[in-house]
């Protein structure tokens, strides 16, 4: 048996989907399995669910803001909300698009993983291209093929065909993962799809990667 | 020391309020703790709010249906999704909350546990005040007392009071739990009431109870 990867969606403006990122690719491999990333944006699912940033949400918003700042402390998750959020994040899922296409899942993730640190941890905009196209250059990518793949016509085609099968099976939020075929909402849903792959295959985790 | 109860608010029809209220006094006798249980009604909570019932938004509602089952099948907490859905829920919450003033909270607690089960288990309309009635009949109370004391002013307003007290603390959903002052939303932050008691007093749970 070679089991598909995790399916992790993540919007980069998505506290809950950073801290999801620092802890998805172990969760994975408790299990003996992988993560496959893929960049949504949630202006385009809000728009058709008519959600809104939960910040902006009467007595939910102020709510968020602390359990942001208290879930990043109990999982000892670096943590400082940005000044300016939430932000547009269509440049730095395209940028990750681009670097996928180009250089390959493993270098997409390790720019991921500098943008979301870079807009929650150092409070640099990634919502600005330049910002993310510098990210870019600081994980070994060419600063001018970056920027220019970003405006590739094929790359902009290729996010929004993402964003659209992502709701098609169900995605709504951030960070959503799908573990074979089934959805799971939420970092808070970590624990839930670890019980879920134990029932499933009625095993311990250690004896998955035995 | 001699620490407050864990405040646990909380909506008879409300599923993760039921999977909490299943788990609360386990939980806050971890740390030596208790809970003081106060039925609260969403419908004037989300009139103020402008949220809406879960199963009733977008993408979202076909989600959370499908999240009530799986987190009672994954805590092992016995469950069937009732055919009226949500119900209004004033005749529990005023014979929970004249129960509490005439019984005490023990007997109010009982009667709590046997309504959430009436309607997440066995699938009666606890919205119905007949079968409020009958309830409170099973858990032993007399039944022309009980219908007499839930038509009672002062209870419909010692209710009134507790759900604005409630929202004067910023609750806005269910189940809602403060602890110290602390606001937690929601049966999946249990595991972070657990962190965040630990860090505070820098003790495994262990020690609380010795």
């Amino acid at each position: 048996m070679n089991p598909a990867p995790f399916e992790f969606y993540f919007d980069f403006s998505s506290p809950y989907g950073y801290f999801a990122s620092t802890q998805i690719d172990a969760l994975a491999n408790e299990f003996g399995r992988t993560a496959s990333w893929h960049p949504i944006l949630l202006g385009p699912i809000f728009k058709q669910s008519g959600a809104k940033p939960v910040v902006d949400v009467a007595l939910k918003g102020a709510y968020a803001l602390r359990d942001f700042a208290r879930t990043a402390e109990l999982f000892d998750i670096p943590y400082a909300h940005p000044a300016n959020f939430p932000i547009g994040t269509v440049a730095a899922a395209r940028a990750m698009m681009w670097i996928e296409s180009r250089h390959g899942p493993a270098k997409a993730i390790t720019f991921a993983r500098k943008a979301y640190h870079a807009f929650f941890v150092d409070g640099r905009d990634i919502g600005d291209t330049d910002v993310v196209i510098t990210l870019g250059g600081d994980a070994g990518l060419d600063a001018g093929q970056l920027a220019e793949g970003m405006q590739d016509q094929a790359i902009k085609d290729a996010l929004r065909k993402q964003v659209e099968e992502a709701m098609g099976k169900g995605v709504f939020g951030s960070p959503f993962i799908i573990v074979d075929g089934e959805p799971f909402w939420g970092f808070d849903r970590f624990d839930h799809i670890r019980r879920w792959l134990q029932r499933r295959y009625r095993q311990a985790p250690s004896a998955f990667t035995r």
